[in-house]
């Protein structure tokens, strides 16, 4: 209600880098999700445990997922909605449930960045490079990756941490934010968070 | 996780006007919040009764308010902590309590439209008039009118269901938003809601 | 200097449809310029023949470009470069020249959308359409299109009016625009202007 | 047309400080324009002595300016308009006309960072505070400096470089900045430049 330092000082700690994970959360019960959600989820053991490896790091942890259209809804309903038993897409939200100090940023579009709060979040965190993780690799991560890149950012985008409709599709993404981004494309097992941080 | 027309297809109903309700939730414990607050708490009852007809002309209620600094959290958790009855907000969210088929939008700064998905609710509601309540008056609302001027929408902008830190900023305020954006700033009572749907 | 009606009232005249050519005006002196310039001349008569029959159509042509880091400059002097006869470039900006009625914006970046004036140019316009021409498929041409894809643009790239560094790289790109934002990739002499106009 | 480091290589000289001229440059011909004129031309002289201080100082320059709903216009072709004699804004554009090495942004609305380039430049510079002067004060002087504000720039907005249709606007305004905006708006003689660049 106003516009005092106490009101915008608490701001979240610093971290030169973060981890995204991407479309994580959801039901995964719309048309045509089967396919994706075949080759999503044996990676997701992948992404949760470099998410452990990053919270042991103190690299933040965000959360950019798609709003599906409910916008009356906020991420919490979503993740309980994810997490029913019923739902196909429970056997991913059961393995990243977020954590209290993890952050989420709820998207409309494909990109992360477009018309959400992930720009100033990340401004407010110092962030200086991204680990790019999650779901359709060639559409909401190759999105949210072009514009984390047109805004300056060096990107880490794990090959065995994301996926796609299918790998061919994957691949050929990848290839892409490697030419294209820059983006350091290596295993998860083979990143090493602190030198990230150190780098970065 | 996809980008079907099913994911994105499910966009909230059209409508031509949005009642937009600005910082009404918060606990107003921040130092310097006492002199807001007195002048916030005789503008409730006014809000209050223009939500009820706006509800009842199907006029959409987006509540757009500052997240304080706290990115983990949500509106939900910002909502029941102001609800609490040992914070000075609960006078005021107990009577604006959000209902689920109201929108809200957390803007991390002054602007609802800044770092916000408010541009592209609005633009899926189709909306071209908002009518602007809430606090401050100088601040929040201000920062907000000029961005949806910018836009290009109407503004209405009652001058009972705004207040300020003292009376005088705010009537100021109110002259400033008639004469450089236009606004339309009868009291609420004096407001026909299905006369501004229908020119809109 | 003052926000009057007239002041903005001169918009520009309405059309649902725009030709856009991303970054065919530049010197092409840069390293690596030489393959790119390569494919990109034998596709500029192409872009030539469809701006005329934009032109004819009353379809407003606009160029979107780089400004090559030059910020005290502007787009008449990058041209005057650009039509020198010692550079490259300038046997592709002599077939493309701008004409008094075309439009231009100057980006930065590799998305014609991203920290431009191009948004609010297709809002007053009342586009819903764009065709996109130029240079290179795999970069700026697609990163402007994901871009209006987010902006609910309806989008048309003529296979035969791009170029990228090399040929299976823009076939590549034309093949994810088709399938992903849904794009209309049929060769320039396919196309019928008056049609797009029609349905757009 | 590419991406490679040489072609965004060539950003801008980095400066912590830069100085803003809001629409300076126009014809003054738009009705009603006769008030702004007479109270805005005794402050030109004050803004160009404060240009050749910064200039001294190397502190860049950027013209942020209407562009008067002319989307196929540029600034030299709006900025050759304003000094010719025939127009009241000749007067104005004579004292203040842009040096080679000073920046430009056109801008279509009232605010200089909506749809425009100014951000980008700004960070490419390395920006954290900015000096804005020009017209008028309570519209596009203020619209820029709330979402300078809004940006986490400093403000300095010196009192007697700034004005609007009559004064005691412009003094309320002012007055406005200091309170809300924390902006510096000390007289242009008071300010130290190289001061300025220190505590940046």
């Amino acid at each position: 209600m106003s516009d005092t330092e106490d009101l915008y000082g608490n701001a979240p700690d610093k971290s030169k880098v973060a981890l995204v994970l991407i479309d994580v959360i959801g039901d995964s019960e719309f048309e045509d999700a089967e396919k994706l959600f075949e080759n999503a989820l044996p990676v997701v053991p992948k992404i949760a445990e470099l998410k452990r490896r990053a919270k042991k790091a103190k690299v933040p942890v965000i959360y950019v997922n798609d709003n599906y259209g409910k916008w009356q809804s906020d991420f919490k309903k979503l993740l309980a909605h994810s997490l029913d038993k019923n739902v196909r897409g429970s056997r991913i939200a059961e393995q990243l449930t977020p954590e209290d100090d993890d952050y989420f940023v709820l998207k409309p579009k494909h990109s992360g960045f477009y018309s959400t709060t992930l720009e100033i979040l990340l401004e407010h965190l110092a962030c200086k490079t991204l680990i790019l993780t999650g779901f359709a690799t060639d559409i909401c991560v190759l999105f949210t990756a072009n514009d984390a890149y047109l805004r300056d950012y060096k990107l880490v985008i794990p090959r065995d941490c994301v996926a796609a409709n299918d790998s061919e599709t994957s691949n050929l993404t990848i290839k892409y934010v490697e030419r294209v981004l820059k983006a350091d494309t290596r295993s998860s097992e083979e990143i090493d968070i602190s030198e990230i941080v150190k780098v970065a």
